[in-house]
């Protein structure tokens, strides 16, 4: 039984005495304890020992106070579940040094039963499960498949993403079949997910917002909606196609319950897209947690007053950077479960 | 007199048989004759030698056919001519040593007459007309206000710009003071460009999507309407403001005679928010000029079809990419000149 069931019930549309907070990658870079962590064992390490996940996801939990907690891990783990090579190297980013290109490279990936090698994510799910005791709701996330497409296609990340738009552009039908199966077992990846107590789950697809709302259409919105169809039994699912506004109308009309949106949008242009069809979860600018304590406090609340505090999540519009003031985060934080209704 | 001002009459909303075309970026990397200049004179020898900056303008225009040049030059020349150190290391993107950061800083860059510096700007527009001999329209351009400001306090480029954003944000009163001193420098240098030759400036807000639609009209918007206002009477000005989708309306009642945008929108979209009121430029996916070339000649088509060929400009969404095949840029070109509108 949860004490704090206010991310779902925002989810499913019930009534909330104030939204739910959370932040993204609020397990990271910004808290002196995470550092400590990531000093002593390098990145893998932190995400495949379920001890250490673990302990990383509870820390905003305990130390700032956020409405749910999200499991610590990497989208990456899916292209590392089918066989590629991911490295991590400090202050460099990913890079996996043999990217797809041929069918060959696509029929080579391990597709039957890729989701089981991730038993210590749901190790981790389990533990944190045990461990929060009911306190906040767990958050499991995966990849879209044009993100994990990027990565896969690019090698490393990219401003333009030039070789994985080429490679979808001039193949489409290789395209298609590498995303579905990036589809496939990412929607067994966060069914193993919610079995092993994964509350509800988000679907990260950063890059989305280097495609065209046409070609978003054509590569990234129905792998979006399999996984959203094929999940909604299990758990509520929240999409996040970063910079995709202009999907916002159809997401709104899928089988997800929410929606995350960067801050490039007003709130009440995206409510008027979404016609309050959906539960959209954002949208602090991160850059704004590098100012004062005050003005945090009253921008939240001019946040919450413009979306509306029913059928909202409050978070940023992208994860948290290293630089913010742990107190910022906090006030961040404290600023939602302080906001009273104006009624 | 102009042989071909297609440009000019789409600008001032005159028909056209057929939509101009022109790429941004043009003049640069994707063309081996500017590869082999760029092998013996390093980057800002190119730049301040009107012979040179010269004959790389006109290359797009005799080898690719575009129907209009853009002068080549940087857009942080302005931090340049107000006294700030600006380095270009091949294939690390520009960098300005020393930050402002401080009111002292401010006070010390160079205000009054910085544009007199620029004089290698208007002899290079100067000769290019001259060499032009009236073939098509010649476009000066500056980067916006905002953009500046993003190089002069981060000085590198950055995925978030927190640096500029966290200066604005805590500092508002310098960063307006800031934005102010390089607003009425930009306006005397693009005057002096339009009196050098330059039949309508461009004027470039690259990083302007990094803000919140708020925060665009504090520190975006105000200046290059500023900008747009004191240089109408001169020549026809082009906004692009990339990535701020949610800004064309209120551009679309200004000033500027047109206004660029990315292709993270449909063109009915664009059309529907600026109502027809202001000449629209863009929007291919750069990523798309990749394709091949029947591709790239089916969705030109389509694009025009969608915009209209009236109050439109056909161009790309962002710069060329060094990697396009100069047939395929050709291509690009050839299918807006060979477009005809249904009727």
């Amino acid at each position: 039984m949860l004490k704090n069931d206010l991310l779902l019930r925002a989810l499913r549309n019930e009534p909330v005495e104030r939204p739910p907070v959370w932040m993204m990658r609020q397990a990271g870079r910004y808290l002196p304890d995470y550092l400590k962590l990531k000093a002593k064992y390098d990145f893998f390490t932190r995400v495949q020992t379920p001890e250490l996940a673990t302990a990383i996801t509870l820390q905003p939990v305990d130390q700032v106070g956020v409405d749910a907690a999200i499991i610590f891990c990497d989208i990456l783990v899916i292209p590392q579940a089918m066989g590629m090579q991911v490295l991590m190297e400090e202050g460099k980013g990913p890079s996996l040094p043999r990217v797809i290109q041929t069918q060959k490279d696509i029929d080579a990936l391990i597709t039957t039963g890729a989701e089981e090698s991730l038993k210590y994510v749901y190790d981790a799910l389990a533990l944190t499960k045990s461990e929060l005791n009911g306190r906040v709701p767990l958050i499991g996330f995966a990849g879209a498949p044009w993100t994990i497409l990027c990565y896969m296609v690019e090698g490393k990340g990219s401003k333009t993403w030039d070789k994985a738009k080429q490679f979808a552009y001039t193949q489409p039908a290789l395209a298609h079949q590498l995303l579905q199966k990036i589809t496939d077992i990412t929607i067994s990846y966060l069914k193993l997910q919610a079995k092993a107590g994964a509350d509800t789950v988000q679907v990260f697809d950063s890059w989305a917002g280097s495609l065209s709302p046409a070609d978003f259409k054509i590569f990234a919105q129905p792998y979006l909606f399999q996984i959203a169809n094929a999940l909604k039994d299990d758990v509520p699912v929240i999409l996040f196609p970063k910079g995709s506004w202009y999907a916002l109308k159809d997401i709104s009309e899928s089988s997800a319950s929410g929606v995350g949106i960067d801050w490039c949008i007003t709130p009440q242009m995206a409510r008027e897209l979404t016609g309050n069809k959906i539960t959209i979860q954002g949208n602090f600018d991160p850059s704004k947690l590098l100012g004062t304590i005050p003005d945090i406090k009253r921008e939240v609340k001019e946040m919450i007053d413009a979306f509306g505090a029913q059928n909202y999540i409050a978070n940023l519009g992208h994860g948290i950077t290293p630089n913010v003031p742990v107190d910022n985060a906090r006030a961040f934080v404290d600023a939602v479960k302080e906001y009273e209704s104006k009624k």
